[in-house]
Order: C-alpha cells, then sequence, then structure tokens
C-alpha cells in the first residue's frame, strides 16, 4: 500500500507529484480566473483573491516569532504576492486537551499584532480541541480574501505588460530576478532552536508581513512576477516560477544576500542554504529597465533593507547559478525540505 | 497553570467562555458588516461571506459519509445559513506520516462530489505532512467565500422585516420554529462506529450541503433566521439564537423529529438526543404566516423530507420544552459535547 511521507508535505518534488497525481485530477475548477491548476500563491475568483495555509511548526515558539505570526504573515504573503490587497482573515485552530492556556493567549496575540500591521483583520474563525496524544500542540490553519492593488494595472503599464496578476508563470528572458534580503534565517532558526543547537542568538526568523512591502513596489512599478520563498527555500521557488514560465534563470551566487551566521550554520549542519525555507522574503521578477528602481524602493522598506538583484531570466529550462568562484551549477528543484515542519 | 480541555472545542457553554474571554477580547473588528464578534455562522466583509472550520473526525470514514464530506459541507452550511450562496472553497490538509495514500484518494473524491453537489469549486489548498505519532490521521480545515443570495432581499420583503442577513440575533417573540428533518443522527452514527456499538446498520450520518435546500426556502419567502445544528445539537443552537436575540423558545417534543433507532441507541447510551450534533440539519426562525409555506417548501427538498415545526419564539430568556407527557422542562447550553470528535 502506498503510504504519505514527509517529503509529500515539503513543498519540493515530491508534493509537487502528488498534487498533479492526485489533487489536480480530483479538482477541476472552470469558473476561476486564476484556478487550482495554476498552482499559484493564491487562486482568484469572481474579483476575490484567496488562499489557505495550515502551519504546524516545532516548536511553536521560536526566535522571533511563533506560530500565530507565522499563520498570519504566511496567508498575507501568498496574496500579496498576487498583486493584492488583504481584507480578511479567518483562523481555525485544532489543540490537543492539556495545551497551556498561556500559550494559546500568546498565539492570539501575536496573530492579531500581525494582522493590524498588515492592516488587515481576522473576522471569522473555529476552536476545536483533540484529547492528549493525538496531536502535537497545535495547528493554526489561516485563510485570506485580498482584492486587487489599487497600483496593480499602473504596475504592468510601467513594465509594458498586458497581464492582470503577478502570476509564476509571467517571467519574461531579459527580466531582472531581486529578492527583498537575506536567505534561510528562518529554518535555521527553527532548526536551531528545536535541536538546541545554539545558533539562535545569531540567527532570527525573518517572518514579516509582506504587503506593504509589495504594496510599495507595486507603487514604483514594473513588477510582473512574485512568489514568496517558503518551503524549499529560493532554490524552489525559482524552479517552480521557471518551469511555470517556461524560462531558464541565471543566478549570481556573489549576490545572493545571506547572513554570515546564517552560512556558517548551514556549512556546519550541510546544509544548503538556497534550499532552506524562508518566511520574509520575495522573489520578484522585473521589467529590466525597472530593475534599479524596483532595487531602490525596495531598500527603502524596512523589510528590504538588503535586497539585491541576484539574477536575470534567460532563455532554456534551467536555473543556472554562477557560483563565487567563476563555475556554474545547475540549481534544482529540491525532493523534499531538509529541515521539516518550519511553517 | 491552566489548561486547554476538551469542552473548549466542544461547542457548548466552556467553549463560549473562551471566546468571550480570549478570542474576542484579542480580535477586534472594525470593518467587518457581520464582525467576528457577532459569532455568526459566518462573517461579512467588503460584501464577501467568509467562513471556516477545521474537522478531525474520528473515525475518518462513518456511515454515510468522511472527513471530506464533513468539511466541505459544513463550511457550504456555515454560507448558506446566512442567506448567502457559496462561490468557492479552500482546503488545508494536515496528514500523518504514513496515512495511507488510497485513504487520502478516497477523502479527496469525496470533497469534490460533495463541492459538485452544491455547486462550488475548490480553488486553493495547502498540504502539509507531519511525522508519525505527532497527529492522528488528518486533519481538514475549509474555508468558503458567499455571496448574498439573489433571493435574500424579497425573503425579507415577505417576511416584513428589516434585515440584510439571517443572523442568530433576528429571532422576535412570534416566529417559528423549523427543523428540516431528524436529529441526532450524526453524532450517533460517529460514536457507534468507534466505539462498535453496532448500531451503525440503522443509525447514517446526515452529512449533507444544505445551501439548495437554503435557497428555496429564501425563494418561498419569510425566514428571518438560520443555524446548522452542530457540535451540541439543537439544545446548543436553540439556546445561541435565543440568547443572541435576547428572546425565550417553546419547543414541544412531541414535533421534534428523530428516527427510532436514533432514539433507542440515546436511550441505551443514556444521552440526550438535543445535545448530540447534526452535520444536516438547520433551525429555521420563520415570520408566523409563512411557516407554513416555508415547511412545504422544506418538504419537498430531499434534505427536507421529514421537516417540522418544532416550536415557536416567545418572550423570556429560557428555551422551554413541553414534553410528551405534558410538563414543561428547561433546555440549557450543554457544558460540552456528550461526543467529542464528531466534527
Amino acid at each position: 500500500m502506498r503510504r504519505i511521507a514527509l517529503s509529500h508535505g515539503a513543498g519540493g518534488r515530491e508534493m509537487g507529484k502528488l498534487l498533479r497525481e492526485f489533487i489536480l485530477t480530483t479538482f477541476k475548477n472552470s469558473r476561476a480566473e486564476v484556478p487550482l491548476q495554476a498552482l499559484d500563491d493564491s487562486a482568484v475568483m469572481d474579483g476575490v483573491v484567496f488562499t489557505t495555509d495550515s502551519h504546524t511548526v516545532q516548536p511553536v515558539f521560536f526566535p522571533n516569532g511563533d506560530i500565530g505570526k507565522l499563520a498570519v504573515a504566511g496567508t498575507v504573503n501568498d496574496i500579496a504576492v498576487m498583486g493584492a490587497t488583504p481584507v480578511a482573515m479567518s483562523v481555525a485552530m485544532v489543540m490537543e486537551e492539556g495545551f497551556p492556556m498561556e500559550h494559546f493567549q500568546r498565539i492570539l496575540q501575536s496573530m492579531a499584532a500581525c494582522a493590524a500591521e498588515a492592516q488587515t483583520e481576522i473576522i471569522t474563525g473555529d476552536t476545536k480541541v483533540v484529547e492528549r496524544g493525538s496531536l502535537r500542540d497545535i495547528v493554526v490553519t489561516t485563510a485570506a480574501i485580498g482584492r486587487k492593488s489599487p497600483h496593480l494595472a499602473r504596475n504592468f503599464e510601467i513594465a509594458e505588460r498586458k497581464q492582470q496578476w503577478l502570476l509564476d508563470s509571467s517571467l519574461e528572458p531579459g527580466d531582472a530576478l531581486l529578492i527583498n534580503g537575506a536567505i534561510a534565517d528562518h529554518g535555521i532558526a527553527i532548526i536551531s532552536k528545536r535541536e538546541g543547537y545554539g545558533f539562535e542568538g545569531d540567527v532570527q526568523s525573518d517572518v514579516a508581513p509582506l504587503n506593504g512591502l509589495m504594496e510599495e513596489l507595486l507603487k514604483e512599478g514594473g513588477v510582473v512576477a512574485a512568489k514568496d520563498a517558503t518551503r524549499g527555500g529560493i532554490a524552489n521557488t525559482l524552479n517552480e516560477m521557471a518551469e511555470k514560465s517556461g524560462v531558464g534563470m541565471l543566478i549570481y551566487e556573489e549576490e545572493v544576500p545571506i547572513h554570515e551566521a546564517t552560512l556558517a550554520a548551514c556549512e556546519m549542519l550541510g546544509l544548503d542554504p538556497l534550499t532552506i525555507g524562508n518566511e520574509g522574503k520575495v522573489i520578484c521578477g522585473v521589467a529590466a529597465e525597472k530593475a534599479d528602481g524596483v532595487l531602490k524602493a525596495m531598500r527603502r522598506h524596512p523589510y528590504g533593507k538588503e535586497a539585491a538583484i541576484i539574477g536575470k531570466v534567460t532563455e532554456g529550462n534551467h536555473v543556472v547559478m554562477e557560483t563565487s568562484v567563476g563555475g556554474k551549477r545547475i540549481v534544482d528543484t529540491p525532493v523534499g525540505d531538509p529541515i521539516p515542519r518550519i511553517c
């Protein structure tokens, strides 16, 4: 009998297979403007941008965040990277009997604070409790609805593109690839706290709601695609965008921002930082002539101070990295996630 | 240290306290038309009806349904009982590593079939897998968005009420109370299958999407309030509506539909059927002069064949039941749910 494996939920190649084999063949959308089949960050139907995520992060509290902040920011980001503004959110929680009330309260407060920062509201929810031993701690599932950003149409005019949304599939050869800051902090902060490696003084999660940043980029204009780089890291995100757009990419290793402590931790643990998850990073495809303008707009925002142009879209169908020593290597889609339960 | 108990997720009095003490004080809505504070079946903001539910039912497969059908129908019903039409749904699943792929596939097919019956579509989702031993089977969280039913305005005109939605708080003394069929089947089917009591040949879950039925009632006209009777049974639903509307109720025990096998099972297990959960039953408040018309409309629908007028709204603040032997007793809000994990 075939069974579900951890890698089926890890955002990499195995999860892609599961989605294509089972989910897309069972759920067929006919009326959605951006359907499930696009496997984009959100779907769009009847003018409403709609997305959901379940969160099972372990530990529930980690450096610079917790499952509540993660759940709100993660779902807000899936709305924002479509070129939309979050309107409202739902929160459904399943807790283990015996879960400390004080932890529950901290998680709620953290959700409320993150929603306030993102200028959205939690307007509906559900609470379930299961008997001890049948769930570890808590599962938090958020959904969000959003509306097209008022700046999106003008953004596409500036990019000289005819498109309605920031889709993973809208990259064209020549587009610049930008990121708003350093990679791999979230995954390393989680694994360090969970396993007691002791990196967590130096490495903090980057979890943050990015809708404010995205709005500034759209005002600047020229963005053609955006995707937040969560499970599977930027290796997964770049490959997903390249595959859906039918293009290749050239990434300059030297330009990819990474904090020294995070790089050291990755080296010590034998992990490729490109495959480590982030929770406050977005990859943007930008029309080449607008790349510098969008980069400056990123750097003006608190969540984009360390932004960089990390590469460009090419003809072809591989994500290729020019290494710091001058060689080239293919960056592939990770099979699973090297660190489980990061979100 | 205070800890979360099973009753905090059971839909009864303890859950109400948790919601009021922690959730409503932390999440404050300012912009919603129907806010979280209403604790209604869905919220409404920016013209969108929005709701979510996490499902943890044990066993995952039960007589006449499974967690997939339950998740889709439950969320569709929360949209429908507001007077809205479901537009689209999200599904987020968290599975235990080792969960049989075949079960996963059956659950997906069941969701797709129920969504098709409800004429809605699953357009976005998420899949997570957690390590063995940290979650039992699967948690399925659905969210749905909906739009005001095209028949709602005319329905309120016929009821001679000035209101925008079918709220728990819109009952007035004199309104008739209707239910679309027999109570307690779902909870008894679940507990029987789980514990191996052997009632499940005769007692099947009533899980069903009720949006088609609700649409017919709105076309008939005169409905003023509606609520699906899930956790805590109709005892919980009636008390919640009475409390929010600031009214009392008189329920006629003889008129409350219940199947013989279900009643026998309740008696054998020492359970009050009024407190046992349903997944395909709605309590409707109807303007008195339209009660017969709405009853007939219910009975014409496949999910309303055994519909009945079970009581009326009164002045006062208690739900009182006139028993079959002519006495009267107060029907109180259950403290928790006598059967855990029914949804």
